[in-house]
């Protein structure tokens, strides 16, 4: 990968540089977070997006949020900045669990610090926090990398593959999830064409998929969403490859708005629909899809495109930005472990235990 | 109707008024055709669109083809005129099939009037050009209002419809098709909302469909195309109603790509599916769907929104500008003559009679 989307630069007084992908395609800017607002700024405003990559990002965060205190603060006080943030942070993007999971992941591994060392003070808890954070980013590229490996095997010479909105390396902090899939598959040596939903209201299947796939020399053709089940009726799609931002613990996937559908299409002509994401997108507290929360965001991203008008003024719009794809459609998840064919309740404690 | 989206304005000298349908919902603008090559530009670049209304546009073409001759001209020279702007005309969108049946109506009048009229001189082919396109354009009046008291019974209280692009006044000279259908329901008093997607490439359904019932009175709310399923899941839609720019002899029927895809969605939820169109929307020369022509438009449309380019440079993307519903999925098809349920060769043989 020629980029990274996010990165810890510096020690435990560094930022957080993020590709602004509000920017993409048009230009290619580095943003630079050197504190909590800043980085949930980034983080609502989508500069980063992608479930993983924001789990990365607010890990990061929590490096941010205990930066500035005086060296001989208290633990006490550090803690609490540090739930402060946790709770700031987590309240962004209410859908993917990932950003609850490294927001969790990072401050209980601070609690414990806290609790369990003796010799603790402020400049030792602010190296543990960078450590753990650190650790996820590492662990997001690792775990990139083996979705991909696991996944290649589904994609055969010539075949035409779809994908919906971006779970590629702008995604994540490694190589993507969906899309490390087709980075294994090329590296494999086969040959494909990627078909990419644009993926309104944000596009970021044209403005960053199509940017990506394109940087690593994959074959690309952006169609608009409403064209994807016409391909597959012509025969040109044989596998659709998706991100999640939350599945349940029977299988039921959030995934950008559009996800649902492809999913009922797909299984109408009969082709396969993959789930690729890391084993910490699951979110077992939850039973069933009718339980994840789904994010509602502004009317303006579908009322504007750019800074034009496209709805007519007083005219009422819904946004939702994510959607369910029942178990019984998802052929396969894939993740840093495995596979998981027709995944249900039983097929994924196992996979996860 | 408020407005009126193609116009004669005056005697055989006068010109087409159209609203351009470019500029909507931003502005409200009237555009006046005066020549062949200007009303064939508006058809190309959708000033005027909506295979009713484009019909009706360039059986107006025809009267500004022969408009400038010389009085005392031979009327074959009219003809030869008629024929080079019917060829013309016809071949500026090669999916709608109302564009060459109103070509070939006048045109057919024309040849007829010359054969059989031992007075005719070019003054009167003018007229009885005008008369032929007037009456066309008078039919499709009473065509929408009929195919909105036909279909009226279909949409109940408290439904909510899904439509697709813009099948409404701005697509017809009258009142519109599917919308018809929901103005006749409303003149009823029933009380419904109307989803409308936005349809990309180009928002039909955002600028157009969203303005034109907001006009009117009727509560819309817009959403993008890959949000129809999940609603259709949540249980918001109770019937889907479109319109068609080309119906087979057997039911298959073409429309703004994306159609298909709603139809397929439709049938998965079990939620019905109308089609809404005048009798000269079949072509019987063209007995199913893979026969009929796909448009395929400009990469730019998908490429850029207004001067924004959204897709990467050098990043191939499709544009149909159309795609067919199998009849097996269309619910009824709604015509100014009745309902065609589960439509069938036959029994659209027997509705055509």
């Amino acid at each position: 990968m020629v980029f990274s989307s996010v990165n810890w630069v510096g020690d435990e007084d560094g930022f957080i540089e993020l590709i602004d992908q509000r920017q993409l395609p048009g230009k290619f800017v580095k943003l630079r977070c050197r504190d909590v607002q800043s980085i949930g700024k980034a983080i609502q405003t989508l500069a980063v997006r992608g479930a993983p990559a924001i789990g990365v990002a607010a890990g990061y965060g929590l490096v941010l949020a205990i930066q500035n205190l005086p060296e001989n603060g208290s633990l006490k006080s550090g803690l609490a900045k540090l739930k402060d943030a946790r709770e700031y942070l987590g309240s962004l993007r209410p859908t993917a669990v990932n950003l609850s999971w490294a927001l969790d992941k990072v401050y209980g591994c601070a609690e414990k610090f806290v609790i369990e060392q003796s010799q603790a003070n402020l400049p030792l808890l602010q190296q543990c926090v960078l450590a753990e954070a650190n650790a996820i980013c590492q662990e997001d590229k690792e775990m990139c990398r083996r979705i991909g490996q696991n996944g290649q095997e589904f994609i055969k010479n010539d075949y035409g593959i779809l994908t919906h909105c971006n779970a590629g390396a702008l995604a994540t902090a490694g190589q993507g999830t969906a899309l490390s899939i087709m980075y294994e598959a090329k590296k494999a040596g086969k040959h494909f064409k990627v078909y990419v939903d644009e993926t309104r209201p944000l596009l970021q299947g044209a403005r960053l998929t199509a940017w990506e796939l394109r940087q690593e020399g994959i074959d690309v053709i952006v169609i608009c969403d409403n064209m994807a089940g016409w391909l597959m009726k012509q025969g040109r799609i044989n596998a659709v490859i998706t991100g999640a931002d939350r599945i349940a613990a029977n299988g039921d996937a959030a995934n950008k708005i559009g996800t649902y559908s492809l999913s009922i299409l797909a299984n109408h002509h009969r082709i396969p629909f993959y789930i690729a994401a890391p084993t910490s997108t699951f979110d077992l507290t939850i039973s069933s899809g009718p339980d994840i929360p789904i994010e509602q965001r502004s009317a303006d991203e579908v009322q504007f495109v750019g800074d034009k008008r496209t709805v007519p003024e007083g005219v009422k719009v819904l946004n939702p930005a994510f959607d369910v794809t029942q178990a019984e459609f998802i052929t396969a998840i894939i993740t840093e472990r495995g596979i998981i064919e027709k995944p249900d309740t039983g097929k994924i404690a196992t996979h996860l235990h």
